[in-house]
């Protein structure tokens, strides 16, 4: 620990008492790693502030101190954004006693939740009140809002609602002079300049620390239905969703898979099994739901507008779950594809998007143009088509390990890959954000004028480089990869 | 003309042609004031770049010479943000040749428009596609897209789709160093970093000039049908409009109008005749509207939740309009307001917002405060209560004139109508921008960590103020404080 850093945890634990920090190496260590074991940082002590204004002191402190902080909520990232770097030049701080839902209302169809409420309880909190929270991920047992906030998550139901960005209605966060920025109040209509909420969802921490937001609530699903839907491209499947959309807005959920990981699923997944009679090109696995009492029963809407998908021949087969343990099969399928990949061998995962109506092209082409360039491998396109986000998952070719293929051969492939996604106009970042992971690949394929305006942001809000640093974008460019 | 400025006419004339700019002071005096003849502007050229490339072009050469741009659309602002400097420090450069819609799909309800193209041309070519762009207001024959953008304007019709920035799926813009960020695919996910679209929306020109944008459609209206309403309070009209969003998606306007507001067009605007039989002490202007075959006849779902609201006592009278001349006198009723009030008397504007919930309360309790504290005035809060946003326009006491009595009076209750939005979490704008107009009054209630974020990040973005200075937010002469 630096002279710095200790004097900043003294000050901290005489201010604010012994929880609001700790130095004791095993209650830190399980947050000094990603959950997928791929990042592994330092820190020699763990902050936890249990209010906006300890955050605002205990930034304010280390600002003028210079030491560095790295905001975590329930270390659910994809990217290695809330690992510490691994020469302890920072401190972790987490939001995780921060954890109280301030305010719920029915009426107003709002929740103003602090950044350590864990996504399955503001659920929770939500249905109680006859509302829904509609994002949600595999994750949503730890995962936390300001992680979510400052990631713009994703999720499976995006369809409808979408993204975090879509439904956070405003922001308190704490700048990186310990300032306190209170977007919190939801104003419909705010021209006073630059939008600093948006600017902040996504941010990664890199711009202030998530502290609360005020988050949007639907009505409660009354109930739902899921389909399996067997199709012979991914134009079919495209077309079916915009087809259904044009006559319901009750579509939540539409995920398309292609048979490689189908019937991978059915063989390393104990207890799966194939919705259709015969296996189909592709498949896609639609939710529809009922919210009110004057909405069509959502297996029925399935049925009719399935029925109507099969006789045009835009879907070749397909099948509305007959039961909720059905339903959870199907999701189940498309839940288990990334372990039955890691089950299986390697596979190098891609978080891309493209513009929607060019999707079904670069699933084929795109898959063909890597598996051409890189023979042995198998490209497994699967996930949320109707929001332009697949994730483009290239397995290895047989035999290949971790410990030597996979380094060998993973970068060069992903820069293939990304190559095609920005030929594409696309995204090389979807949904996962860019932590560290992928900051070289946006260093590299920025494009330059966004990787400045980025860094020049940054800068601006955080020229000591106090939060997160080493995340998203650096405060001086870097030589490019390799 | 400045020998910088100068140079750079000459430089442009060469490069893009003699379209490409004029200095002819007779060709440029109609831009230099804003239209309601408030503040009046010097520029010894007017350039008009016919692209991107040329936009480009001319800001690089800017900003190598230090010469500062004033963009400008259909100079329809409310706030002066168009108008140049008054010491002929900076260059007008009008986006009107950039007139181009690239782009538009209905299938993908997309349209791709220059920043030159007029709102009501963007309506017309989208009604050509059985689609509609759903925002509009009053200067809709004149404000151009790449204003409309950058103001992050609303307007009547902003309940169900939202202002601009709801409609934006993306933005080109020419950043103050002449580079070219390319935000026009539309990505449904993307997380590569800070927002540069949200960013750019509703800055006024001053981090970037916003060269095209993609634009979300929605289905054409097939039908609409317009009530007026008679109710006791504005928490009646509130909840009047919740119960029947509740019901229906259909309502996509709900302007609320009071008493005082009402007679004062009837007496002052020729040709309009009270909706109801007797007068009311607010009333509400409410447009439903159909656009599939299977949506209901909207007159007829008006009829239907009318008719349930005064069964349950929320409304006192209602008439749906039995014809489109009738629904047309309606609007004019509504749309006539501000110029009843210019006939009558001096009125000082104001547009703000406040949360939703709070609207009714402020309505009542903030005009009485001002009644109160400021006697002989009377305060006429009409317009968007849906959106939180009303029109808070206080009417000077008879015999005020707007040359002696509104520069005596005028600033005193606009800072004590900004205090009591302030203390109800508003919003000292909520549709019109800060521009010249209200820059004194954001600095003053920023609040300060807002204001000192917004200078950042102009610092970083423009530190040489080449882009439309002297607008929403000044350079500090010192740099902001790390």
């Amino acid at each position: 620990m630096t002279p710095q850093q200790q004097n900043l945890v003294e000050t901290v634990r005489e201010r604010f008492g012994p929880k609001s920090v700790t130095t004791d190496a095993d209650a830190i260590a399980p947050w000094l790693s990603d959950w997928r074991g791929r990042y592994h940082g330092a820190s020699a002590a763990l902050l936890t502030p249990g209010s906006t204004g300890e955050v605002s002191a205990i930034v304010a402190l280390a600002a003028a101190a210079g030491v560095a902080l790295v905001p975590q909520g329930g270390n659910t990232g994809m990217c290695g954004g809330a690992t510490p770097p691994a020469d302890g030049s920072a401190l972790l701080l987490s939001t995780r006693r921060m954890n109280h839902i301030r305010r719920i209302s029915a009426e107003e169809n709002l929740a103003v939740a602090e950044a350590g409420v864990i996504l399955a309880d503001l659920h929770e909190a939500a249905l109680e009140q006859g509302r829904r929270f509609p994002l949600t991920l595999g994750a949503r047992g730890s995962a936390t809002i300001g992680g979510l906030v400052s990631t713009n998550a994703g999720g499976t139901q995006v369809l409808r609602f979408g993204n975090m960005r879509s439904l956070v209605a405003g922001v308190e966060a704490v700048l990186p002079d310990g300032s306190v920025h209170n977007g919190l109040p939801v104003l419909k209509k705010d021209n006073r300049g630059y939008d600093l909420n948006q600017l902040l969802i996504g941010a990664e921490g890199t711009l202030g620390i998530v502290t609360a937001a005020s988050l949007r609530l639907v009505p409660a699903v009354a109930s739902r239905a899921v389909a399996w839907v067997g199709l012979e491209t991914p134009q079919a499947a495209l077309d079916l969703l915009r087809a259904m959309e044009a006559r319901t807005n009750a579509i939540e959920s539409f995920e398309i898979v292609p048979a490689s990981a189908l019937s991978l699923v059915l063989e390393q997944i104990p207890g799966t099994r194939a919705p259709l009679a015969a296996p189909q090109p592709w498949n896609a696995l639609i939710e529809a739901v009922a919210s009110g009492a004057d909405d069509e029963a959502p297996g029925a809407l399935l049925e009719r507008l399935l029925g109507d998908a099969l006789e045009a021949g835009m879907a070749v087969d397909a099948v509305v779950a007959a039961s909720e343990a059905q339903a959870e099969g199907f999701w189940r399928i498309r839940d288990s594809i990334s372990e039955a990949e890691r089950t299986a061998g390697v596979t190098i995962a891609h978080d891309i998007s493209v513009p929607i109506p060019d999707m079904p092209r670069f699933m084929v082409e795109g898959a063909a143009a890597v598996e051409s360039r890189f023979p042995g491998t198998l490209v497994s396109p699967y996930g949320h088509l109707g929001d332009g986000n697949v994730h483009f998952h290239v397995r290895a070719p047989k035999g290949a390990d971790e410990v030597h293929w996979y380094p060998a051969h993973a970068p060069e492939i992903t820069r293939f890959v990304h190559d095609l996604v920005v030929a594409s106009g696309g995204s090389i970042s979807a949904e996962h954000g860019i932590g560290q992971l992928k900051r070289a690949e946006l260093e590299r394929l920025g494009p330059p004028v966004r990787v400045a305006t980025l860094r020049a942001i940054k800068h601006a809000l955080d020229p000591r480089g106090i939060l997160n640093p080493g995340k998203l974008v650096t405060l001086a460019p870097e030589a490019p990869a390799p």
